[in-house]
């Protein structure tokens, strides 16, 4: 099939080469231009434009836009493609990590003006190109069937590691729960390993712990697979920092395990480590030792 | 090789099994015989022996012998071992769940009589027979090298699954972190498919969404594998209770966490959710509606 492929970073640029692979058509489009150019020149059966007019033009309609873009910039993406000419039975495919509820909203608002909207919560990082993506898509039956071919191609298989869970923004919430999942499963393997790393009596080669486990352990998993190639190349991580980032699913898999009053204590924690992971000095820390100090007479360690 | 396995229950009888089928010798002994002898019947090259002194008698020396028995039976094997002749140059490997430093100590018990000592970590549970166990190896290199035939073949290949990882303890001190980091992607797991089960708008099939993160996605694993399983059987898992036991390690991570002062705050608190799940009622649910009966005047729910 044919389609526009909007915003061009790693995933965006990534799913266009898994996409022409299996002989689609792309027109890519991107904010600062010569990345599209890259694009073009490097594949077959690519089509670089330089803005949204010109790729509203150059799709025939019914077009189909996949927009690989930050959630902060959705809205705006959508407002500009409304303004050079997106129209009724046009479908926007929102493949980024946006919040279920606005994808909601989204589908509600285009809908009005007879535009389709599928929200696409899509897996597989910077390995999706070979390994294909694992994608979960909410919206119509009408609308999904417009883009099949598509997800069939970029799926790891025609019939595998894709699906349509439900109505608008069910895509995007079982992504949502899906990073919140992973954000627990790599707070495990990051406090295990660290208590295997501290048993210095052991002498233990985290590298081989890790090859051990991948094969017929029950931890056995694709995160362990990457901790495996990482420890291979950097035993003791000497390269990386401990401030560890978040972008966004894991704070919204705990606000609405509030708002159903779900109790999900693990992957609550999990994203509170990483807000610890940040402070250096923490507050608290202080706030306690203030405290030992002041009932207990306990030395404390001064600020350097 | 030729050895005895001690314990015939599901891990011990499907090891056994494993290790004819590669073409190793084993004489089995269970403390109900009847597990020995249908064993026995079952299986060529498997002679079923029904008391400690006849294994001891049937081996000829240097011995090997697998302890495959629940970790509170084997300081009382050792002592039955030990006085059946089990002797110096002959040894013992612990393939159980056994506490680090109750094998350290064991270890060091046993070397005094010149009798060598393996804490071997075994995973894989009952699937082990096909895929092979991910086993953890720890002790001197003269002990290791004594068994290696057998854990080439337990292990999924020859060189890989298996590995010595360090002195004596280490095997099961391991086998313990790996323990622990399951417990924490279990209750990663649980909270978010409880998530998903709780968003009813979305109308979300729990078969279908493991299904398609089997393929591609970050959280790909065999513990979502099992998950596929059992939704794909049972999609409400209405069979099963909410009651979690846990067996010895996810206790041992925590404890030893908190001798070396590493922070495991993830999995400490999967371990307790698995407390709080057989609480009915919880007590300390009845002290937060004391309190809120008393300080607010809220309604409260009464006891049944």
């Amino acid at each position: 099939m044919k389609l526009a492929m909007v915003g061009l970073g790693k995933m965006g640029a990534n799913m266009v080469r898994r996409l022409v692979r299996d002989g689609h058509e792309v027109i890519a489009y991107n904010k600062s231009p010569d990345t599209a150019i890259e694009l073009e020149n490097e594949l077959e059966n690519v089509t670089a434009v330089s803005s949204l007019e010109e790729l509203i033009k150059t799709l025939t309609p019914p077009r189909v836009i996949w927009l690989m873009i930050p959630h902060q910039f959705v809205d705006d993406s959508i407002e500009a493609l409304l303004a050079a000419g997106l129209e009724k039975g046009d479908l926007l495919v929102d493949g980024g990590n946006s919040n279920f509820n606005l994808s909601k909203q989204r589908a509600e608002r285009l809908a009005m003006s007879g535009i389709h909207f599928v929200d696409s919560g899509t897996s597989g990082g910077v390995w999706g190109l070979e390994n294909g993506y694992s994608i979960m898509v909410g919206g119509t039956d009408a609308a999904i069937a417009m883009i099949r071919p598509a997800l069939e191609s970029l799926a790891p298989a025609k019939d595998k590691g894709w699906g349509h869970v439900g109505p608008s923004g069910a895509g995007h919430y079982v992504k949502m729960v899906h990073n919140g999942i992973e954000y627990g499963m790599m707070q495990a393997f990051a406090e295990g390993f660290e208590l295997l790393e501290a048993k210095e009596e052991m002498g233990l080669d985290l590298h081989q712990v890790s090859e051990i486990w991948q094969h017929g352990s029950v931890v056995r998993s694709w995160l362990l697979d990457l901790m495996a190639d990482a420890f291979a190349s950097d035993r003791a991580l000497s390269s990386l920092s401990d401030y560890v980032d978040d972008s966004g699913e894991g704070r919204w898999t705990v606000q609405d395990s509030i708002e159903l009053g779900v109790p999900t204590p693990v992957l609550t924690l999990a994203l509170q480590m990483r807000f610890r992971s940040r402070q250096s000095p923490s507050f608290a820390g202080k706030v306690l030792n203030a405290m030992r100090a002041g009932f207990g007479g306990h030395a404390i360690k001064p600020a350097e």
